[in-house]
């Protein structure tokens, strides 16, 4: 029954003999265990699962940093805060976490990592903390993934715009006393976030930057060249494409 | 020291093969005890000490949204882009990590909670998840206070941008697919996060919005008025105020 995981049983406690000091360790210990199941679901839930492991694995140590290609996605609700503002709290969370409940699992499946929640958005990562072959293809699949998911969920009742840039970025463990997060450093991640935004002009929900397209094994169909942009802060232009999810495959 | 238990039941009547099991399970126990230190030493890590309390005393309960007047301050590392293209990827870590070693503590000192760490900037809030009496003091006193740290740890080598703004928020646990985070959603924090970027065009360490200065109990000294703005995709210009931290107390 321990086994299992009930953390709840105590023995009682006897006498001041050896078997009582074993029974009141125990209890001491299963009230110890008790914690640890609360823990782990805590930090399991609040801690990208994949992270997790590899904290747990490293112990104390932390990510130095290091560089990485990877391919960045921004996904974003239209028109979220206007929405936000005529309704409940608990109804705008509610909303959003009925989109995050599409977006999680689609990245987490592909392999992929949500890095944070930004308001009524989420950045997600392919390609750090953890290796992953063919990252832009993964980003991209899950794109046209969530579109199609939240077309049939929402019923256009929520629309979302989807931004991907690849590059290089610093990956590692920022912060400072005591609190600690695995970030992503990088102009690339702010071009994709860019890009994100730029959906609202083009009217795609999905835009690939070209670094994003050069980095394809295969290149969807479905693929509309929307020219170059320049981006704000940014000397050089961005090419980007839309993608249709309906006829991309 | 034993002797706490229910006298009321009988020893237990222990086999030798049942001891055997006994000792199994403290062993495991064991296995079990040392893993829940690692996971509360990753799991202080990694979320906020506070926000880890509260959501061990609420169990699986999360937040389920709030509407809350609360003031958000982004702080960000001016030209750090270029400057961690052109250095290591642990240096870069770690430059970011001494800056983090001093904003974290002087926020949470004064009562505010770190939300995230974006690239080489931080969103602290002050106000949620907990309750904070003046809260809009609470931020401008410790943005003052890390422009000092940061200028005597760094003499000019590393400069921030602080952009800081009152508002109503809604405060809620976002997130889906086992990925959860405490996650402020309004216009409040997108105003806040232009106003950080402005300092670059006024030239201030610290900029403040009139609704941030409204909502001080003690108006500091060096505010200095910059003018109102129109801030990117937001119809009503906002006014935002200069402070020097040298000037300021």
């Amino acid at each position: 029954m321990l086994l299992r995981g009930d953390y709840s049983r105590r023995l009682p406690v006897v006498q001041d003999d050896d078997l009582g000091v074993l029974v009141a360790s125990f209890n001491r210990m299963q009230a110890g265990l008790a914690e640890r199941q609360r823990l782990q679901a805590a930090f399991g839930t609040y801690v990208d699962p994949g992270l997790a492991a590899r904290l747990l694995e490293q112990g104390d140590d932390v990510f130095i940093g290091e560089r990485r290609e990877v391919t960045v996605m921004f996904v974003d609700i239209r028109d979220f805060t206007p929405w936000a503002e005529a309704n409940a709290a608990e109804d705008a969370v509610a909303r959003l976490n009925a989109l995050f409940e599409i977006v999680v699992p689609a990245v987490v499946e592909a392999g992929g990592h949500v890095n944070k929640f930004l308001g009524d958005g989420a950045l997600a990562v392919f390609g750090a903390p953890n290796d992953l072959v063919s990252h832009a293809d993964a980003a991209v699949r899950v794109a046209v993934r969530i579109q199609g998911l939240v077309t049939a969920r929402f019923a256009g009742g929520l629309r979302v715009g989807i931004g991907i840039n690849t590059g290089v970025v610093i990956a590692g463990t920022i912060g400072g006393g005591g609190k600690l997060e695995f970030t992503l450093i990088g102009d690339a991640v702010n071009v994709a976030a860019r890009v994100e935004q730029m959906t609202k002009t083009t009217g795609d929900a999905i835009l690939l930057t070209d670094r994003c397209v050069d980095g394809l094994a295969a290149r969807p169909s479905g693929l509309i060249d929307r020219g170059s942009h320049v981006l704000k802060g940014k000397s050089t232009p961005v090419r980007v494409f839309g993608l249709d999810a309906a006829t991309s495959r």
